[in-house]
């Protein structure tokens, strides 16, 4: 059970981290996490002593719960299988926001990495993880396709994770599941013995 | 020849988007825009009423520069060439500035198109307009290969668009321009007749 201290942690993290996912980090102030949590300030400042650690206690929060969605979701027979399964995973994922907000973990990329060495280091980590899940599927592959051997398990995993965070993109742009589908069909396309 | 207004105006738009790219458009003060251009704040606010008017201005003169790039870069014998060499001026241009900054249509798509809705009409028309001109180029081959057959001009296009906005998106990350090119080898792979 979680002590009364540690329920306000997890209050404080799943809100700020709904603000940063849809309004980034910036333009999210402490004002607007202290009216969304209905936590004093004196209580958030001692959970977290500025913004800035609360922002990567957000982001190591949803790595640790990302890497768990990633690894439950490769599911089926073979690797093809397992990562389609994986990429529609995300898809409904994102789906279930109407694809507002979009990748968190893009977000922060595209704000923050240039900013903020700590922020770059979990990003960085989030993604490598998760190229290296995908390429580890495609090296275990027994019938390695032609496809595969041309392009190395590593460069098809970089695009795997590349098209998926571009089509999250362009879902969020056009606010319909079409570009991600559309991501998901070429992904197929790319991993499939043709 | 551009009157004195034109060249402040021309000015302060190149050096908000130097910026705004750079640091996203919530994390950029107007203060620092007057003091990286060093215009005056009444001259400033006479050119661009408010950092949402500029903000857009920003947008849509970059946007007019971005299609001219794309249109000039269809260079080549055939589709799958000129989509290539498209593609390889993109990554060319972000490697100038070493990755740094990104893609200022794809940050602004993840910081902005959720909170405004003029802003999001810029980019999606960026965004259609690319996805449009690779679309026409896969639609007027010749010898449409058995791959475009299957999964439309418009969805190749559509994930073309997103693996490149992901391969600059992780090239910043990284830091170096490995991604990038895992992902136009990927894009190679999709559209070459194979």
């Amino acid at each position: 059970m979680q002590t009364k201290g540690q329920e306000t942690r997890s209050h404080i993290l799943q809100e700020s981290r709904r603000l940063f996912t849809l309004q980034g980090f910036h333009n999210t102030s402490i004002s607007a996490i202290i009216a969304a949590t209905g936590v004093k300030k004196g209580n958030l400042y001692y959970h977290f002593p500025s913004k800035k650690e609360l922002g990567l206690a957000v982001l190591i929060d949803a790595r640790h719960e990302f890497f768990d969605i990633l690894e439950q979701s490769m599911v089926g027979d073979g690797a093809a299988e397992r990562i389609l399964y994986s990429c529609n995973s995300i898809m409904t994922l994102m789906e279930e926001t109407d694809f507002v907000g979009g990748c968190l973990f893009g977000n922060t990329a595209l704000e923050m990495t240039d900013l903020s060495s700590r922020f770059g280091r979990v990003i960085r980590d989030v993604f490598s993880h998760w190229i290296r899940l995908i390429q580890e599927e495609l090296e275990r592959e027994e019938t390695a396709t032609e496809r595969i051997k041309r392009l190395s398990p590593e460069t098809m995993a970089i695009a795997i994770v590349a098209i998926l965070e571009g089509g999250i993109m362009l879902s969020r742009v056009y606010q319909d599941k079409k570009s991600m589908e559309a991501c998901i069909r070429s992904i197929e396309e790319l991993i499939r013995n043709r």
